[in-house]
């Protein structure tokens, strides 16, 4: 289904390129343009461009930063023995939020997916293991999801870590119920955990 | 939860104007905009200031262009007698695609909702009854959705131009059963217009 207007069309195709933007979704954002201020969309066309040249990864955790380091790698504030390896740098974002934790982070941009064929040298692993090389780390903390593919990837690390660093502290982060989760409704599998690290 | 990097943040903001798109939705595709290649990005921009500054709408049925009037309007093989009034721009496409109408369109831009303020004025309602007077057409099909907004709106409009043209053919499009529906599942009042309307 095509508006038959060119530069509507050329619109709907590029937004198809966005992750999670289906045929049905393009047409609803490109017509919701067409009403709205174009002060606005010379402001989402301005913020595009400008993300795009001036964000990109810090070159010690692979956060995102407009920096060289990210605002963590460069706050001396920071416990700079404790690594947290997550997965994306949404679940960065949302640790930091919860301000549990002072360490620092180590961002791999996806997890192990043979299907895929996303292998270590796909993910930032080989710099996470130069990094445990260089820096005098006391914990590693491995926070990829607890889905097969995180814990794939936690597993993968745990190994690759060890031949390295044989004595370093490895940690997953602890498995169980939800907070205001309701028994009745909870998988087995996190039933099975909450039981067997009950205390 | 925000990124702490300017530019990042001032395009999710700015992405959550757009309908549809939540908070995390915007962290979604403003992060996938970091993993873009970068022409693809200028071209999603320079798409969207295309659209806005050229797509308007065609003066006479309010359909979108960017000529002055649209490409039904100005086609000459076209049935100017035959008038399909839609809700939207999106529901116009669909019927073009079917290819089942040769006649000419109305877009209103939405439908009556008194709960949100939205009268006749706000729509393209006067401009219809504008061009009931200039234009000669033998019937008027009220294509507005089978919704109970949209049912609003083909009442009114039928009453509205009833008033003007008391001898003109009004008529909504039929209502029965979908394509492939399964009768196990159709709701009561499809179920009602499928024996009503039984031939």
């Amino acid at each position: 289904m095509e508006s038959q207007i060119k530069s509507l069309d050329d619109l709907i195709q590029s937004l198809k390129q966005l992750p999670g933007i289906g045929q049905r979704s393009a047409q609803k954002l490109a017509l919701s343009i067409i009403h709205m201020p174009k002060v606005k969309v010379q402001n989402i066309a301005d913020n595009l461009i400008k993300v795009k040249s001036k964000v990109h990864l810090c070159r010690r955790c692979f956060n995102l930063t407009e920096m060289d380091e990210c605002q963590i790698c460069s706050d001396p504030g920071r416990d700079k023995n404790l690594l947290c390896v997550v997965e994306q740098p949404l679940d960065l974002w949302n640790l930091e939020k919860a301000r549990i934790y002072n360490g620092i982070y180590h961002v791999l941009h996806g997890h192990l997916n043979p299907l895929d064929s996303i292998g270590p040298d796909e993910l930032f692993i080989p710099q996470l293991l130069d990094r445990l090389k260089t820096e005098a780390f006391t914990e590693v903390i491995l926070a990829t999801n607890p889905t097969i593919e995180g814990e794939t990837t936690a597993m993968y690390l745990r190994q690759a870590i060890t031949k390295i660093k044989p004595n370093l502290k490895i940690s997953r982060l602890a498995r169980g119920l939800s907070t205001g989760s309701d028994i009745e409704y909870v998988d087995p599998l996190t039933l099975k955990n909450a039981f067997d690290n009950r205390r």
